[in-house]
């Protein structure tokens, strides 16, 4: 399977274990093999104030940077549990429309010393960083930690 | 009306104002004036693991120290549109069943002051802390910064 088809297949499977994620909008995943970019509409995910809720921005991000750790790992044929540990989310923007998660994985240096780690304790932990934007408007960023567990089979 | 009376007039208001919130589970939310409780169900809320899913439980705090400024600032008469403006979050321990969200308002000295930024500027900030709680486990925490704006009638 290339990237996108991996991309897809997951995103599948994800629906039917994460419910909240059924009833927030979310269109077909981009994924490269380097980036993924995940896209909500706006209707769903609205506040009082009819513009995004803080909430659903928050749960886009964190599901991005937890997806981009899940895809990478699968690829690499590793069978491991992905948790978020903590994060930091400065909200910089009212989202008014459509909008997007995007996340980039770390240089190679970084996820071969991740990799090493899992290899090695059977644990490792990847900072990212998630922006949520509206065209070209960074709504809200992400600054995340995720561990990786290789799962006993 | 009383404190829990507000608080139960504002959650019916609340799940037509913010959609997502409907598919959360989340029960009658328990105010005294001065601590705001949220519950909300594992089932809707569980991820690939079974456990509590990341996005939940951030949207679910995020959302309880929103309500408790929203709250208090309607019982001191006052109509604010209030955002988060950021937060930091920590996962400490998987969720395995129901959890609630519980904030408290910070000291009178510190509403005070923050009424009278509103009074003067139209616009206050206030820093809380918000649990997200299984039982008397910890299983997250989040330290945000709310802010209110005067809304131009």
């Amino acid at each position: 399977m290339n990237h996108q088809q991996t991309a897809e297949t997951f995103q599948v499977w994800l629906k039917d274990q994460i419910p909240l994620i059924s009833h927030m909008g979310i269109g077909e995943p981009v994924y490269d093999g380097r980036s993924l970019t995940l896209r909500a509409a706006l209707a769903p995910n609205v506040n009082d104030k009819g513009t995004g809720f803080g909430g659903s921005l928050a749960t886009l991000a964190t599901l991005c940077g937890w997806a981009i750790v899940t895809l990478y790992l699968r690829e690499q044929g590793r069978d491991c549990d992905v948790m978020i540990r903590d994060s930091q989310l400065k909200y910089l923007a009212p989202v008014t429309g459509d909008f997007t998660a995007v996340t980039v994985l770390p240089e190679q240096a970084e996820l071969d010393l991740f990799m090493s780690y899992l290899e090695a304790k059977g644990r490792g932990r990847l900072n990212l960083n998630v922006e949520i934007r509206q065209g070209d408007t960074v709504a809200m960023t992400l600054a995340g930690a995720y561990v990786a567990v290789e799962r006993l089979s």
